[in-house]
Formats: C-alpha cells, structure tokens, sequence
C-alpha cells in the first residue's frame, strides 16, 4: 500500500474571547490581554483537514473530495460559520475558545464520519491569523 | 512634481453583525443572511491607507511610513482591534457596520492627520474575507 | 453621494489554448510558445468582479454580496468552470482565449444584469497565474 | 549529523480530466463531478520537493538548490507544463490523473536523481487549487 | 478600441539602506530607522508592470508577455537581482534607494522599451514587504 | 495528555551573501552562484516557530503566544531584523549563512527559553523566498 495524505480547506468566520468569568478583569486582561475584550472580537478561520489512506486503483482517490468536503460542511462549518463560538457552538459549550481547544473540538466532530468511509483523519490545521496556527494530530506527536 | 502612491498595510481581528433592530429576525435574515446573527461573529480585517505625494529629495520619501504607522495605529487600529465594531468603535456608533461603512468610517478618522503631515490620502482598501473588499477614495470616482 | 467601490473574488478551473488553425505549428510556437499545446493546458483563474455604488442608508451595501454572487456565478462560473475555454464557453467561441479577451467576454454577460440592481459595474480582473493578470473598466482608461 | 529538510517550490499549468471510458457518462458524473469534463478542465500547480540531508560544512547546503532545481525542471516541469497530464506526459500514460497519482508519479521520477546527489528526497506536496492538496512521503506514514 | 490593461508580475532579491553620509549617526537613526543600519539589509521584492492598450485580433494579446519579459528581465532583474541597490545598480547611483525612487528609476529603464513594442507603459507597482508597496504612474495623478 | 501544536509567524529583513574568502571569485561564482554577490543581497524572511503541549485546563493554551511572541523577538528578531546576517548576528559569526545553517542558529537561541516557560520547542521553519525554505526539528528525523 502507498499512503497518502490529501487535505481540503474550509473557511469560516466566527467571533469568540477568551475570558472566564471565575477571574478578576484585571486577570483575564493580564493572561488573555485583548482576546478577552467583553463584547467579544472574531477571525476568518481557515482549517485544513487531512486524511490518509491509498489511492483507489479505480478513481485515484484516498477518499472522494466531495465526501469529505460535506462531512466538514455539515459537522463543523454550517455550526460554526458567521457565529460566536463561545455561545452559538454546540460541541465548545464550557470550554475554553482557545484555537488549540477548537482545533480539538473539531476532530472530535469529524474524526468517525471519516474514517467510516474509508480514509483516516490524521491531521487537523487551523489559522487563526496570518501569526498563528495550531496542529492537531489526535494526540500522536510525530514530532 | 513626480506623484506617486505608497501604502501601508495593517491588520486588526473584530467582531460586528449586520443587522436592524427595528427590522424582524426574517427580514434580517433575508437581507443579511448569516450576517445578522445575533451573537456577533468577526473577521480578520487588512487595512491599506494610501497616500500620494513626491518623494522628498533628501529622504527619497512621500511620507515617513513611520509616522503614517503611528497615524493608523492611535485613529484605528487601537480602537477597533480585539474589539466589537458595533458596540465598542465610537467612530461606527449608529452606523450599519457595513466594509463599505467601515472603510468611510476610517477615511473619517484619518483624513486630516495625515494631510497635516504633508502626504495626501487618497485611498482606504479594506479586505473582509479572501472573497470581498471595499476601496474608497474619499469620494471621487478615478473608475 | 459617497461613492464607494465593492469586490467579490470567485474562482474557476479551465482548460484552453491559444492557437490559430490559419497558422503553422511553427508560427503558433513562435507567437504563443507553450500556451499553443495541441492537446490543451489549464489554469486556476481568480476573478474579481468590482461594482459601484453609494452605500444604501438602511443596509450599509452598495449592493448585497449574495446577489453580486449570484449573477456571477449563474452567468459566468457555470458556463466555464471545469470546462475547455475554447470548446465549452458559449461567449467565447470563434475569439482566441487570450485572458484580456476572456475578462471582456466575462463583463459583457454580466454588465447589464449587474447594472440592472443597481449598482454600476466598473472592472473585472483576471488572474491567470501568479505572474499575470489583466483588468478591464469597459473600455474606459483610467491610468 | 544535524539532520534537515529543505523545500524547493516549481509551478507548472496543465490540463487533466478524471474520467473512465469503461464507465457510462451518468458514472463518471456521479463520481468525478465537474472534473470528468470530456473536453477538459486545467489547474494551476504548485509541487513543493523536500530534500533530508545534513548542511555541509564548506557550503552551508544540504543540496545545491541550483541542482535540485535542475532536476525538478527536466523531470518534471518540462514534461508537464503547459501540457495536458492524461495525453502528453508519458509518466502519466494509462494512469488516473487524480493529485494523488500525479505526486507519486512524479516522486518516481526525480527520486534516484535526487539520492544520486547525496540528499534523500522525503516528501512530495502537491497543490492543485487553494482548497486542495496532498502529500507523499514515499509511502512512509509519519502520522 | 477597447483598452486593456496587462500585468507582469517579476520577483528579485536585494541589498540597500536608507542613509545619508552628510547626516549623523542620530539624525540617520531618527529619520531612517532600523532602515539606515551601517550594513545594509534586504528584501524579497515583487515588481508588477502594467501596459495598456488593445487586444490584437490575431492573437488577443495587448503585447505578448514573452517580449515584456524580456524587456523587464533584460533592464532590470538582471541589474539588480541578487544585488546591492545603493552599490551595484547603475540606474540608482547617487538617489536614496527608498522604494519610492527604486519604482520611478524601473520606470525610466524599461518605459520607452514597452512602448516601442507598441503597448504603453501605464503603471509599477513594486512591493517591499508585505506592510509597504509603492505605485507609479509616470507622474499622472489618476487618484 | 492531548500533545497539541502551536506556531508563531515572526518576520524579519536581513542582508547576506553565501561566499568563501579561500574560494576564489570563479569557484563561489559556480557553487553559490548569485548568493555571493560581493556587496551582499538580501530577504523578507517568515519564521514559524512551533511548540508543542497539552492546553491547560484553566487558559486552553499550550503556551501563551504574548510570552513565546516576545522569546522570540527578543532573542532572534531585535538581533537580525534589518541588518546583515554575516556581519551583525552574533550567534551567526564565523557560520555559512544559508537558511539551513541560520535555522539551527535560531533554533539554538531559543530552545532553552521555550522549554523553560513549560512548551517543548518542537520545530522551525524559515522562509527565504516564495520557492526555497527549511525545516528543523532538531535534528530529530520525523520523515
């Protein structure tokens, strides 16, 4: 078997904070600074998700793009698109809006209708801005 | 007098919704789409502010991006960085919280300070999203 | 009226070729260099579609997003994307697909329709690859 | 031994189609979409070559990137650009021209060029459009 | 005649700084900045070169964008790539080497060479980093 | 634990030249070609830097990107950011200044400060130019 690994990009928009309500301003504002403005900021996420399997010897396919793309779709960008995570998003309910949480969550969502149609998530990747990314590899650590 | 342009980029993350009180959810949503939803979502904004001018014969300079730098950050992008341009940004006070808006709103904050430097703003370009984006000339139609 | 300039990004994948069937192998290769390819060569185009407008006082658009996407989409995107510029494209038959003759094909299906909502389109750019593209204002020369 | 990896970016444009003649139109349209266009569609291609290698001491390199270059082109981008993958490219003959099959195929012909040099040729990207790509490493499976 | 514009986009890397030897260290520093440090720093440049003019009825081409780059080639990247930009380029020998004067000096090499070829030179647009770019229109004030 | 990755973009300009002073003028003319122009050249160079962690329970963070932010500006970007790699870096001293070797620079001026705020410094890569970069981890060989 040859493996390889394809990747398709969604975008979506969102707002969120990082803030708990636990802390004192003066402590959300010295460990979050400005993320955790009270009325909220957002982003233009992009996510990347990756899957890995062996080409089909009859289409040349890891795993039909237009599947995929309707797994994301629907399980993550039709939640989660021109939304606040915080308060909107079903599967980040009292968590941390952390892009590392998201990332996380997002995995979570996605990784058994998936691998249930043959390929296996491997990767999550998830901008935030042009300055920060995170990497999700289900807990593995290939490095 | 050899006139020629230069701009400076900068960027700023906000969260915003578009959307009238006065209006119902279904009208809302039939004008503004996923817009107007009522937990806000955001963006990753790129600003560019151009300015025209001749360079300087001793500094070979239309203006000291340093200085048009410091114009952007202290009018803009302090106040509406991290920020929720409805509710947080005074200039947006009132205003549908449109890119078109936006950029006129900026063009206001800034317009004076930077003429008074001797350079000529003539032009805001503002991305929203890798797929739409605003430019404003104060006004005049070059197009 | 504060006239302000809206622009959507869509993109498409084609296939094409320039080549002139009056001309020998030998001329086409002289003129057109690698683009003559009997058996086509394709591209990813990026098409930004500029419109016009003052900002509507109630909604803040020079003219809804979703309905500038809409036309373009119905009018061009379909008739071209995964398709043969030369064989498949209705407005482009009998022209050379040059990408200056696609991007004046590409205003003059949807000039009217986008003129007929209200707002006034004003460019088309086409992007053919990262090191050329071309921009249209309608015969119109700004600069 | 400071093991590390350098990548060289070559672009090329081609034209391909996903589509099998043993397979009723209705077929092919239901699993290749838009891409099993008869008359073709083309992409703009981005192939990304990472070397492993150990910097040498004299030159700072873990390979000539002028060599590594070389190889890329007369392998590779001379057979491929502005051509179309299915009929032109005889590495690709009888083969689906999914990405998937195009990375393998083209790390099967710079592999030994590359080794042959004293780097070790570990990764093949592959970026077909902004939403798609893939990765090979030669059918190891770091993750 | 329906005018168009082309763009060619060209990549060089370079050395400069921003100093002048009849100021002081203090007055190079406040004025100029990190820019003026004694030992040159660099850049990735991208320069865009924009003609006008008709589309050819054999060709569709407003200029083929083979010979425009040659000419951009030839008179400019081939004086400066890889250079030092107050040291090594004739065409800046003795004028601050700001991005402002380095667009009107491509201007006047490569002007009167496009417009021979019977397009015209209408618009550089060079780009310093990500945060700066310079345009330039002969002079002309379109905006 | 949930191993999670994180990276940072920081961006600097620097001068340098690739070039030997016991090679003679032909000799780094073949080997390093244009990188030894005599009076230097230079880059916009993009580092990513990416830790690795567990999000905390109480932040969602890996590693707050404020304090690997300033690690990193205060120990690679203030000593390297517009000036002349060979001349001005100390940690470049006596060292070929290619991207490899200015990677493992960089990578050894902050590891130890990464791992001491909790994170582990898993990978760097640098950007020289739009077709060349390199990748570190270490010396470890993930792939």
């Amino acid at each position: 078997m040859k493996a390889i690994y394809i990747t398709r990009r969604e975008t979506f928009n969102a707002a969120h904070r990082l803030r708990r309500e636990d802390w004192s301003d003066a402590k959300n504002d010295d460990v979050f600074g400005k993320c955790s403005n009270k009325n909220w900021h957002g982003h233009n996420f992009e996510l990347f998700v990756t899957v890995k399997g062996a080409p089909s010897q009859e289409t040349g396919f890891v795993m039909n793009l237009k599947e995929l793309g309707t797994i994301i779709k629907s399980s993550v960008i039709e939640k989660i698109d021109h939304k606040n995570i915080n308060l909107d998003v079903d599967f980040m309910k009292g968590i941390m809006s952390s892009t590392e949480n998201l990332a996380i969550g997002i995995w979570d969502e996605i990784k058994e209708l998936i691998d249930a149609k043959g390929g296996e998530l491997v990767k999550i990747k998830l901008i935030e801005t042009e300055n920060n990314f995170v990497e999700y590899f289900g807990g593995k650590e290939p490095f």
